[in-house]
């Protein structure tokens, strides 16, 4: 989401005068100062307190902050020499770092105070701003909790205390803001992934590394198999590699130079340094270049859905959205340069269906956002000229022709091509990066991938990056959330719950159950030994698209009562209710 | 493969004739003797030799070895004193490591010799034997193979050369055998697997971990989803894992502090001690205990195709057959005691339906085997009694009453409860143990797992491992070399090939493909620019069932002729032949 400049100022300001309360509150040599942004929710400040401090004292600060914002203080910035910086916050080590730094890169020293001068301040720190130009300007503010945050987010490093805030112009909008978080939390993934029973996790396997369950399993299965439908007319072949590797691959690829220190390393008995896999893209490469290729079989497009690993700090991991072992629904397409364009196509059209299928490509739902050069840095990437600009051309041409909602980001594209990224807004609003197509010159030929071309040429394809859920974990956290559970009819692990209304109908239930499941549907009777009401609020719990009611007369004239979640009722004979319900699994 | 008593006498009395035969050739002082046992196959000696050996040195020795069967010597056996046996190998150090040994665990020092007495012996060495009592009774024999081979097996150890050989009663056994090895070399999966396009390697992602083709996964999937289709009908639902774990999973499970050193170990930047997973029941352990269970909800079970991953020494691995990664199509049932039976029969049923469905469960081509405890050890097995003999007496239940040709193992049972195999003989007469049921009473304990029985209580469910093709490499190395790449029609990655005779029939072949397609046949039209001979020869190599052939007659009446593997034409209206092969799908 794009923040504007009056709000990145708003929660700026509100981390100056927070810290200024503190200061008031704690005294000022009491209190040392750690780094203090804005942020996309709203802002923080990590402070080394005294021991009193408690989640209580916020009370206190929001108080000292209404009077400094009621005094109407000015807020200014001011470039400073060393000495003056040094003087500012002598005896606080942290700001003495950050002052040792930008001495050492020469930069300008710039501080921020609230008062009318330097001297007079009530606050003062090291800053870059953007700031508000008096307190009287901030609106309404709120404090939101207190966290641990190591210095510079090394946990070698002090542990300091955060405190979190969020600002807004009036009363309405954190009225909006504080309802979002409380939808938000209703509909928290890691909260109703418990209840639907989705996935698990356990403390002896780890943390970041999800138990899928059956559930949790069949909705997996649901949305690969719906993506390889999707793209059966495109002839994908689905290949399968193991999850290691000796290092030797990476060192190919030129990953273990970059990220040798974010791998998960692997060792057995032998002297053989293996590690777990990133990403496919290499293991793939592995098996274009098994045998010799013509142009003819080109494009070669290599799909698979497997996990691949990354070392994430155990403090960042946050249910599905940030796990160590990521499920990637992957595909790898080796093409021509002539090819690039119907490839990017066909994958365009893939994530139209399947996005389409969720409701979620809707005008301003969604957003293509295309990755260039940076024309200012061009040796930052490799390939040769003219590719690159073919390749970013094709990307611009085919967002018209398909005239899809998009901006160009200059400066994004990959060191070995330009990309296009898909984001999609769920139902809070937010916006999340899930689908991908990458432009790759540079690992063909570091694999020395080859075809020999019409002309008998040995030349280097092409390679494509694709993903369409992306992350199937961090795919499901969003669904969740963004259905709050009541996820659409195809992709719902149990699409009929049939309730006999007394036990007298418990075998016609079974017969309706069968029925179902043998044309295809996820039904389910339940004959529990509980009242209907009972049984309806169970299913409406498990959030199941349908009830199907049966009772003496339905029984009798082989019908069933279908409720949907909004408590629509139609009753139908079992064959149409089947057909209308397949129908709706399209 | 059971081996008689005198074909093992044969074996290891070749083994000390061919170790005679050596020290008449190269002096009893420069030949140092490893080992020479009898094998599955033939036998073998190691020998440290002078340098000049090579393998050209096979025919004089065999030469020698046939004087030495001319001269009609005995081979005896006599128990010696140490010194005795000392001096007998004085200067070899891996015979006086091996007499360490047997001085050590007290143990009687028994010698083998050719010859009348010990001391006129042409060869003498320590050995328990058993053999021949005259080197007249050898039969026909041939030395087939020279190799490396360390001292113990250990590669800090020297390297010695090992010779191979077979011996037999007669010339036609012999000719037999290589007529065998002949067929096994032309079967050779690793051979048939780079003709068919099934599988590759790469020496950057390392040995034994292999990548999967587009049609190598093609067949993994067609095994696993039919698989999936024969156990439909008894709820297996599927779950999902990571590969990795914490070593607390296993620590619980006791399998840390049995197999640590077997394990590839895992570290990241934190402290965490990871390791990938080499099963896969205790993570599936973690999916059942996520949350309370009622009797109800039993048997719960859970099936995954996944890999595995075991620590191989390089020099073992062998294609598809030893590998680093292993694919199992696993399940884990969890039930009560009454349960037990039904399940079972159940997982008999998707076997027998398997195999039988690859004509590999005929009279004579399968045995089943059950391992049960060791009646004189029963402190070796964990779990209660009562358990244990109920437990066993359903296995003996089952095999009578299913009529299934069986064999009692006793002590085969693993700690944790019995087990039934399913072997399967390959058309070289090959035996491969790949189906597998096992009992475990001591897995949910450790793990705490629990439900809550009809009375109330807190009960401890039984687990069920299972396996129906077992590890996918392995299977498919089996189903390779079984086949000779001629697949049953539902497991050939390519179904039918249609073969347009000249150009102006490439239309109507493509038309035929796609209709072939739609009907759900894995079908391919060759269009190349080459002549019809040639690319029916292509298709042969290829080892597709059918190839379609279509001419001016056959376009013209929308036909097409159908040629199996041999060569049984057919001309058939299109339709006519699609519903032919969709038939022979099922």
């Amino acid at each position: 989401m794009q923040i504007s400049e009056k709000e990145i100022k708003r929660r700026h300001s509100a981390s100056h005068i927070m810290t200024a309360a503190v200061q008031m509150l704690f005294g000022k040599d009491k209190v040392k100062l750690g780094v203090g942004p804005w942020t996309e929710e709203g802002f923080y400040q990590d402070f080394e307190l005294p021991e009193s401090f408690s989640e209580k004292d916020l009370k206190k600060i929001e108080k000292k902050m209404r009077w400094i914002v009621n005094k109407n203080f000015p807020i200014k910035m001011q470039e400073v020499d060393e000495k003056t910086a040094r003087e500012l916050h002598k005896g606080d080590p942290y700001k003495q770092e950050l002052i040792d730094e930008i001495v050492k890169n020469k930069e300008p020293i710039t501080v921020a105070f609230i008062g009318d001068s330097l001297e007079n301040a009530i606050s003062a720190q090291l800053c870059e701003g953007p700031h508000l130009n008096n307190t009287s300007e901030l609106g309404v503010f709120k404090l939101t909790k207190t966290a641990g945050a190591y210095w510079r987010g090394d946990e070698k490093n002090p542990m300091l205390t955060r405190i979190y805030g969020v600002a807004f112009e009036n009363e309405k909008e954190l009225e909006a803001y504080q309802q979002k978080i409380e939808e938000a939390k209703k509909r928290d993934h890691r909260k109703l992934g418990k209840e639907l029973d989705l996935f698990t996790f356990s403390d002896l396997v780890g943390s970041g590394l999800p138990l899928w369950t059956p559930k949790g399993t069949l909705m997996r299965n649901l949305i690969v198999n719906k993506i390889k439908r999707l793209q059966s007319a495109f002839d994908y072949e689905e290949v399968a590699i193991p999850h290691i590797t000796k290092k030797e691959l990476y060192e190919t690829s030129g990953h273990w130079a970059k990220f040798k220190d974010e791998l998960f390393h692997v060792k057995g008995k032998g002297d053989t340094e293996f590690v777990m896999k990133p990403m496919n893209c290499p293991h793939h490469t592995q098996i274009y270049a098994s045998r010799p290729r013509s142009y003819k079989e080109l494009p070669l497009r290599f799909v698979e859905t497997t996990m691949v690993y990354r070392d994430e700090q155990a403090g960042e991991l946050l249910g599905l959205s940030r796990v160590r072992a990521i499920t990637q629904d992957d595909g790898h397409i080796f093409c021509t340069q002539e090819q690039i364009k119907q490839e990017l196509k066909n994958i365009i059209s893939v994530i139209k269906d399947f996005y389409g299928s969720l409701g979620m490509f809707e005008k301003g739902q969604y957003k293509v956002s295309i990755s260039v050069r940076d024309p200012q840095t061009p040796e930052k990437y490799l390939g040769d000229e003219k590719t690159w600009q073919k390749a970013e051309a094709i990307l611009k041409e085919i967002v018209e022709e398909e005239k899809l909602e998009h901006e160009i980001v200059p400066g994004e594209a990959a060191f070995y091509g330009p990309k296009i990224d898909f984001m999609f807004k769920d139902a809070l609003g937010r916006q999340w990066q899930l689908a991908t197509a990458q432009l790759d010159f540079v690992m063909p030929e570091r694999f020395s991938l080859s075809y020999i071309d019409k002309d008998g040429q040995k030349k280097t394809p092409v390679m494509i990056h694709r993903a369409i859920a992306g992350s199937l974990e961090r795919f499901l956290s969003v669904m969740i959330e963004h259905f709050a559970g009541a996820f659409p009819f195809w992709l719902s692990p149990e699409q009929v719950r049939i309730l006999p209304v007394s036990k007298e109908q418990n075998d016609y239930a079974k017969e309706v159950e069968q029925n179902m499941k043998k044309a295809g549907l996820r039904a389910k009777a339940d004959l529990a030994d509980e009242t209907l009401g009972k049984r309806i609020r169970s299913a409406r719990l498990q959030k199941i698209p349908y009830i199907a009611v049966v009772g003496e007369k339905e029984a009798k004239e082989n019908k069933l009562t279908l409720q949907d979640r909004q408590d629509n009722k139609e009753t139908l004979n079992t064959q149409e209710a089947i057909e209308k319900l397949l129908k709706e699994n399209e």
